[in-house]
């Protein structure tokens, strides 16, 4: 017998049949003499359907009234799992956040998660009763109800599966696991059987989208089991897990992209002490997060590029939080470019094979491709790319690292 | 400086417009100076979107889950509605019922009020704060969402203004107040101004279907002031008051009636005592609620017909109790009929004036209208006619009893 989370989201709870398709997948468990919580998301469309209604009513919302209206689509979504289990003659009942309790902090629309009381939870266990919880959804301290922000349902699942100390924590998708690279653009990508969490966290926030970065990250500090895999197949999935439990690291693992990204040039800034303090310190003040950085040597000792990438949401805050510092630091244009793309190879290899960013570079030279930045850290290494090339590098880096699928 | 309770059912909360538009009014009461306390129903076919979908989930669903669900929709109102009154200024916040608390009996989708504590929202009120509750929906003592069935959230309002001591209970709608019969069939309806409790409840149990019955009987026993008008227009309502606020009473202040009647006709059964009492004990064991019952004197002393009335809804039911209590009730045939309808008029004045019932009667029988079945109470007279009779039947009484408007 097994503790289990199994984790459903939009797409998998979005019709009727599907609900009742998931409640198949859940009796199999219970069957199997498995003790089992549930987490769901809205059905898909359901958020945006109310945060539409939130941006209809308020340009500037109060975020407390925004989580009282978008929590109530995870609600519908436990209501009805639970009648298709009980429908099923599986022992089942409806968890919303501030029931369990799930206590987050009062930071409305954008909360964490601070603690889940389980005892009611677990008393229930014995009596074979599956709990079915509301994801994305806690508690406040002020007694109000709280969400954690777009793909917090994730979360949710592996902070639930943390608290009840559970044996994995399945995440059911659209896709059936996590692969080498995005398989719409390298069509020879493979699924992966097993990752780090390290290996995860780097794909996750460099563009992967299959698992939210902060419930990665928590998996890691609580070292939950993950399994991501498909709700429509009956397929195992891959794992992510402990470095220990993969015996043979491939140098890179997996390839990823995203266009989310936005290039500021500061041209022919002065070149002295304090200009880069002065710049990233008040996009910091204003909330604007500052990904990449690269700053030429000048030639002359006097002026140089400065050039930083932002996320494209944040790229109108950047460019106002710049024209204020006009006067402070002067430079001969802020140019912004949102057409590029920011391509990452991820592997806990890399720590100990030398040359992988020279590989990585050759590759893309071959193809004419031009590096606009350069990121690294211990496991990954990330360039910026004119977004056209976005499905000639991921392939042609694909292939240079030995990841085509026989 | 008053407190005032306002109710806006789904009609008048049905867009994020219509939403504005509820605002502005609640701003005007603010404006003045009242507190003000707002109850609102689910933004109008969202209740019956909800209702379907657990439908769709299983047939013979767990209340407690059919609450969770249905219950999303006035949370989604309530967040909605304080948005709209915080752009426009106006300090307010959503409480749900299990944040009010408004603790009812655990009886799910139908439970019942049993308790409010006001102490959270006075507090507030004093700080110029709008309480925007969510009608409809409570707590029950298993910690649980439950929900009030079909239109409670008049009965919300109404329970709420009870518990805060409002000085007024507003019930906004889509109609203007409570008109002499249904404008829609007699044209020369008018609105009353004023109306007692106890027409009110006789008027909302036999058709009309601008209050729910059990929001007049709370009202009537709290003796809340309530008043029923338009949330489009600006115009004075109905008040529903005490008979002492009502100077002189008509004789009938009005015409209503309901389609929602089946009869049934046992043909034929045994005269001998006990047999109602079989018959109408049976139906209610199986709780089918019986209305109107008619025993015709049988010429030989041998059998006779009985015909009684129950709701549409129960007709299927009411069959099939009759269909077992065959071995014990002989009669020659059971014949249900639904082509009924049941016209009613209304009025205080009826206990002071003689030859109502035989005013009424004559009428119909004017305009060769058969009478099926009567029944009647201190301040209503009701018959069961043919469907096919009913608008000649409501404008024949309407002019009957003086209510044609110059």
């Amino acid at each position: 017998m097994a503790r289990l989370v199994m984790k459903f989201g939009g797409t998998s709870v979005g019709t009727v049949e599907r609900i009742k398709n998931v409640a198949r997948k859940v009796k199999r468990e219970v069957d199997a003499g498995h003790e089992v919580a549930v987490v769901v998301s809205a059905m898909s469309g359901e958020t945006n359907r109310l945060v539409d209604l939130v941006s209809d009513m308020s340009s500037l919302h109060d975020a407390r009234e925004y989580d009282v209206v978008v929590s109530s689509g995870e609600q519908v979504t436990t209501g009805l799992l639970s009648l298709a289990l009980q429908d099923l003659g599986v022992s089942a009942r409806s968890w919303l956040g501030w029931q369990v309790p799930i206590k987050t902090s009062a930071v409305h629309s954008a909360a964490r998660i601070e603690q889940i009381d389980c005892s009611e939870i677990s008393k229930r266990f014995a009596e074979k009763q599956v709990a079915v919880c509301a994801g994305f959804q806690g508690i406040g301290s002020d007694n109000r109800i709280t969400t954690l922000g777009r793909g917090g349902s994730d979360t949710s699942a592996v902070a639930l599966a943390a608290a009840l100390e559970a044996d994995r924590c399945d995440i059911y998708t659209d896709v059936d696991g996590i692969y080498t690279a995005d398989p719409r653009i390298a069509t020879k990508a493979a699924k992966l059987d097993k990752i780090t969490y390290e290996e995860m966290l780097e794909l996750a926030s460099l563009g992967a989208k299959v698992l939210q970065t902060r419930s990665v990250e928590m998996a890691m500090k609580h070292r939950v089991k993950l399994q991501v895999l498909s709700s429509f197949e009956d397929l195992p999935g891959t794992l992510v897990v402990d470095e220990e439990d993969i015996v043979e690291h491939q140098v890179v693992s997996g390839v990823t992209y995203t266009r989310d990204e936005a290039k500021v040039t500061l041209q022919q800034v002065a070149d002295r002490p304090g200009v880069a303090a002065l710049v990233f310190g008040a996009l910091a003040d204003a909330n604007v997060n500052v990904d990449m950085i690269v700053q030429n040597v000048s030639e002359d000792g006097k002026a140089t590029d400065l050039t930083f990438t932002v996320g494209q949401k944040e790229i109108t805050q950047a460019l106002s939080v710049l024209d204020k510092l006009k006067g402070e630091v002067a430079c001969k244009a802020i140019v912004p470019d949102s057409d590029v793309v920011k391509v990452s190879i991820v592997g806990m290899g890399m720590r100990s094979h030398a040359g992988v960013a020279k590989t990585m570079f050759a590759a893309l030279a071959e193809k004419g491709i031009n590096i606009q930045v350069i990121s690294t850290s211990e496991i990954k290494v990330s360039v910026l790319l004119a977004e056209e090339y976005t499905e000639l590098a991921v392939r042609t880096l694909h292939t240079a690292f030995g990841l085509d699928a026989a």
